[in-house]
Parts: structure tokens; C-alpha cells; sequence
């Protein structure tokens, strides 16, 4: 028997990953799975699947009720009303890239923290000092981890776990890839990931294709 | 105090609306809900606001992806195994005339039928031969049932809540829609969208098993 995980791929432009980045701690802490953080850009892996924008922008009654949608499920988890950002999507590149730079165990906080910022707020996260205050306000030496997210490393770790996103068929944020490769899409699916992570660590590994 | 109702949208070439037929009508009876049947076209309205076609056949890994969960949510709501019909989307016009033309008794009843020979036994609904095999199985006289489902009020009685849906801003199935017009879209939404029908009518909230 090994040990439950799942990666968590969120990207800071998507509201649903925001609910459940807010959610994810306290359900998997209690199913005993171990969670990867993997920040990653949705952006390219849609261009490439030949999306071209949001479809919450494309198609205004979809957008709409989503951020209906938000209104109540943010009151459901117990979480501040939700503010809608003038951008929207916003720029997450510099967000993204300062989570990919945190280590493992600031990155979860920094998470909460800009998506709190951008969501419950409605700040522009694409602001560099949105950023800073979100990093200063947990206590980072700011400079350091804005020196470190725009570094060439943090830079390539970011294109790879995009890449490897995009190699798993990912096509939407947030989504929680098991062991076995399977990929549960979208918040309402969290709960779900959870489960069948935890029936995996007790059973012998299968991947799917 | 009012009594508590919800409309209920569905297309029957909706994966989601299949799974929402099976489960409303236990849930609703629980909460105290009375719900109206709405068969409806989703495809003029989506043409509408600019969709072209399905995005589960437009994006692969997307289609792909709802295929996993229908089977997936299958097994969790105690349904038979999906079967993928060949054509999918359906051509689900005979089908939602059909329903239309049925009485408010027969509709749920057909309803389920339908999908059930769609999605569990992958057969093709756009058939003629397939709605009669399903209305026979049901009781009906099928030749009186066929008739009343390709007469003009029928017709024109589908093209209204067709229209209906579309006026209310409904751009996916299923949809269920409460007494102040809330959207509630998806399978997913079910609960919460009961949960607000019986908040509405002055009544105590459903209790969460």
C-alpha cells in the first residue's frame, strides 16, 4: 500500500480554481492524501486546442452565470463575497510564476493568498504590486521572491509543468490528476479526485492511457 | 407560503440531462419540490448565441474527458454502465416532440425510458423505430402517440418552451430554473437549485443526508 496523492493544477486566472484552492487543504487533510500544488498556464494548452478565448467571455450568458454561480458557492464554503475583477481573465503569468518559484510549503498560502486577493478583492492580480503586497503580507522578503520567480528557473519549471499538463489532456483549470493518470475537471470534481485517490493507494497501480 | 416548484430543462441529447432525469425525481419528492418537466432544444439556441457545435466533439480531450466522468457518475448514482451512442450529439427532435406531446403523468416516465435506451443501451434515438420499441415498453398506443408528437401543437408547443428557455438566458442542458428565474445549470447544480426552490417558498431548508 502507498501513500493517496493528487496533483492539483490550478491556474491563477480561473475562479473555479480559486474555490478550490480555498477547499482543497481541509478535505484532503481529512482523506489522508497528500496534495502537489502545480501551478500551471491554461492559456497556451487552449490556444493549441484551438479555443480561442474564454468561453465565459465568448458566450455572455455562460459568463454570467458563472459568476452567479460563484455568488453562491462562495456563500456555501463560507467564503468572502466574491468581487469581480475589472480583467478578467487576468494576466496570472507573474502570479504563476512566483508560486512556481515558493517552495512546497509556502506555495500553498501564496496560492490562497493572490487568489484571495483577485477574487474576494478584486485586484488585478497582473500588477506587480498586488503581488508584492500579497507576498509582503505573508511575511516573504519580497524582493527575493520576485528576483526568484523571474528567474530562468522558476521560468522553466513553469513551461514544464505546463507541458506536462498539456501531455495529460488537460483542458481546464482546475483539474486533479490521480496517480493513475485520470483527470477529474473542475471544483465540483474535488471531492471525487479525493476518493479515488485514496481507493488507489490501496490497490496496485494501473494507468490509464 | 407558496408551494415550492422548479423547472426543469433537458435536452435529449444531453448526457447531463440524462442523469438529471434519473436523479430529480427522488430528490424532488425528498425536498417537497413539485417539478416541471421542460424537454426543449438546446441546438437553435446555442446556434444563437454563436456555438457551432458540441464542445465535446469540437475539443477531444474535453469529450473525451465527460465520457470518463458520465461512466464514473454512473456508477456513483446507481445507474447501468454508459453506452456511447454512435451519433452523439443525437438528432433528439422526434424524441422532444414526443414528450411534448405526452400528458404531465407520462412525461418523467417516457423521459427516463428515452435516455435510458440512449445512454445506457447506446441506441439511436433519433430513430423512429426506437421511440416506438421505448412507448410501447411504457404502455402507450403507439401510432396515436407518434401522431399527437407530429402535430402542430406539439410542434408549436416545443418551439415555446424552446423559446422560453432561450428568453430566460438558458445556454446549456440541463438547466433548472426557480420561481425568481435563477439559473441553475447542470446536473452538479441539482441540490442547490432544490435548495433554493424551497428556500423560495418560505419552507425550511432541505436537510443533507
Amino acid at each position: 500500500m502507498s501513500s493517496a496523492t493528487l496533483d492539483f493544477f490550478y491556474d491563477f486566472a480561473s475562479t473555479y480554481s480559486y474555490l478550490a484552492a480555498m477547499r482543497i487543504g481541509r478535505l484532503a487533510e481529512a482523506a489522508g492524501v497528500q496534495v502537489r500544488w502545480k501551478p500551471f498556464l491554461l492559456g497556451p494548452i487552449l490556444k493549441a486546442q484551438g479555443y480561442d478565448t474564454s468561453p465565459f467571455n465568448r458566450y455572455p450568458e455562460k459568463g454570467a452565470n458563472m459568476w452567479r454561480d460563484m455568488d453562491r458557492l462562495a456563500v456555501r464554503h463560507g467564503l468572502p463575497a466574491v468581487t469581480r475583477p475589472k480583467a478578467f481573465p487576468a494576466n496570472a503569468l507573474l502570479g504563476a510564476r512566483v508560486a512556481t518559484a515558493l517552495n512546497d510549503a509556502c506555495r500553498p498560502s501564496f496560492t490562497q493568498a493572490l487568489f484571495r486577493a483577485e477574487f474576494a478583492e478584486g485586484r488585478d492580480i497582473a500588477q506587480r504590486e498586488t503581488v508584492r503586497e500579497v507576498l509582503a503580507g505573508l511575511g516573504h522578503f519580497c524582493d527575493t521572491a520576485l528576483t526568484d520567480a523571474e528567474g530562468t528557473a522558476a521560468k522553466e519549471r513553469l513551461r514544464a509543468v505546463t507541458q506536462e499538463a498539456q501531455a495529460l489532456g488537460i483542458f481546464g483549470a482546475p483539474s486533479f490528476v490521480t496517480a493513475d493518470r485520470d483527470i477529474f475537471w473542475g471544483n465540483d470534481r474535488l471531492e471525487m479526485a479525493l476518493e479515488h485517490a485514496v481507493a488507489l493507494a490501496g490497490r496496485p497501480r494501473v494507468r490509464h492511457a
